[in-house]
């Protein structure tokens, strides 16, 4: 399980595409099942904006690309695959499904990782012939520019499979972080979630725009959370006393009535409207496809500008680019 | 009101030295008054470390610094200033006593504005003799590298001083957002409140350590913040279907248990001291002014990588510029 040079991809969209953009950038052939008719296209658009991305990211030399090829079911795509990676719509049925397809011709030591937002491995191996080695990896879109992606195990993973990823997928550029408790919507997106939420009352009771709830992100925490997270953010913002002294100062206004704690809006049609028209007005006429290059451009220079700095995400690209360069005088 | 020369800060913290370095860099005299017997020091520090930062962020040329001076009582230091900034404890109670020094000495039009994270300006201007005058400017820490600042008008506040705002904090490298809707914890604080109690649940529970949490913003969705805020980073995601696909997909997911919605952990002592003690441990030793002094080339780095971009903070970073060279120019 060490030198994986095939993988399956089920469920061929945003984010199965970034996975394969990854994979193949990184000498690992490609085996996709997706069951709608329409998605190659916008597959084969990520691609694309992958090349086009790793292209400007790193000056180091970029291994031959590995090909991709298309297959008519699941259990086609998973045969001969070492690794398969599953990123198909966030329910537990449709999951189940596609794990017993898979294991009808994918051999019993081949590993399955989920790319689910926030399902527990537990629920989704229960019925599997080998749970043992099932496991969630989740990334973060554009997951050909992300590094961070989330190991859970399930109660009956075995545990080696999360020391396999923990090398595997450093050695495709990303930052594994292992998520030892298992929990629903694991570290990442708890943390997302709470600030969606929150974001999506201050559009609801008119107190701003999405544009403007985005700009109280963009311009001044969400430059500091680019490098470090929350709790090393507040120990700075203490001065010598650090998180003791925030806790000291700020621990009383966690029990204002500051976020609209007991509740979520409801999603009714009208508020659907309100909230995807401020945000298509947001794009300001912009199509999809130009939206991402903007910020895959943004995504580069961010991780270039903090390379070989001491915190975050341009540590991992150091590190990426130092192996890739290795990798290049060893052939 | 258009042409500050003088101000002063009430309250010489990390808070009010961020502001005293950003209003010298740009040519304002600063007037400092602080109760405190050993803020000099940390005052100073952060005009050190601001100096430092401001050599690096730009290769504009950069206008003769303005002096700063101490003064025995917050009267004394208003005195002669255009423009008063308090950042003193977020206590209603001392801001009111201050006002009330301030307003014994200060010219009926100077203009006083609060860096409260919170606290809502009609109560703060409640008890003053012109309280018209009084409005939130809320800064971000380090306040001389993040842009934001949000200006909130209280209910006596007269609106010309919001209109006055948005050109005076542009003219100093600073990004305003005006908030219209008066509520505590304004919109930025409100939005970080609610991922730093989640973050602060994570940790009670013994989900993960301080540093797990932080690596799961910093190497993931930080890098998205830098340059979007939550809104349009879920357009992105969503696809061709945007924000209105992604309410469908996980809009449900709100409504599940994913963060711990009903309440906020106790502070105990022991509970500080595990939370403070982990993000001590995650400093590895490195001293605040070392730690501020890698914030702070990171947070350059990152404004300067996005600078001319067409998102976020390198949009304001490029104006300064462009400003400062205009000012050079007409020297």
């Amino acid at each position: 399980m060490n030198n994986i040079k095939t993988a399956a991809i089920i469920g061929g969209g945003v984010i199965g595409g970034g996975w394969a953009a990854r994979l193949i950038e990184n000498g690992i052939e490609v085996r996709v099942f997706d069951p709608a008719a329409d998605t190659k296209a916008k597959f084969d658009a990520v691609l694309a904006n992958a090349d086009r991305a790793y292209a400007s990211l790193t000056n180091a030399p970029r291994a031959a690309k590995a090909a991709v090829s298309w297959h008519a079911s699941a259990a086609a795509a998973a045969e001969g695959s070492q690794l398969i990676i599953e990123s198909v719509p966030e329910r537990p049925d449709i999951k189940r499904v596609v794990y017993a397809e898979i294991e009808t011709s994918a051999a019993s030591d081949a590993i399955i990782t989920s790319s689910t937002s926030g399902i527990m491995p537990s629920e989704l191996q229960a019925e599997m012939v080998h749970p043992e080695r099932l496991m969630v990896a989740h990334p973060f879109n554009p997951v050909y520019l992300l590094p961070l992606v989330e190991l859970v195990a399930g109660n009956q993973t075995d545990t080696k499979y999360i020391e396999w990823g923990k090398t595997f997928f450093a050695g495709i550029g990303m930052h594994p972080l292992h998520c030892r408790v298992e929990i629903e919507g694991f570290l990442s997106d708890r943390l997302q979630e709470a600030l969606w939420r929150e974001a999506l009352w201050l559009l609801h009771d008119k107190v701003a725009t999405a544009d403007e709830i985005d700009t109280a992100i963009a311009y001044g925490p969400g430059l500091r959370w680019a490098q470090m997270g929350t709790m090393q953010t507040f120990h700075l913002a203490g001065g010598e006393g650090g998180m003791r002294a925030m806790l000291a100062m700020f621990g009383p206004c966690l029990k204002w009535p500051w976020t609209k704690l007991m509740d979520v809006p409801e999603l009714t049609d009208d508020f659907v409207n309100e909230v995807g028209g401020q945000c298509e007005q947001q794009a300001a006429g912009l199509s999809p496809r130009e939206l991402e290059r903007i910020r895959d451009d943004n995504l580069i220079a961010i991780q270039r500008a903090l390379k070989g700095n001491d915190w975050g995400a341009g540590k991992t690209l150091a590190r990426y680019e130092a192996q890739m360069m290795q990798a290049a005088n060893d052939d």
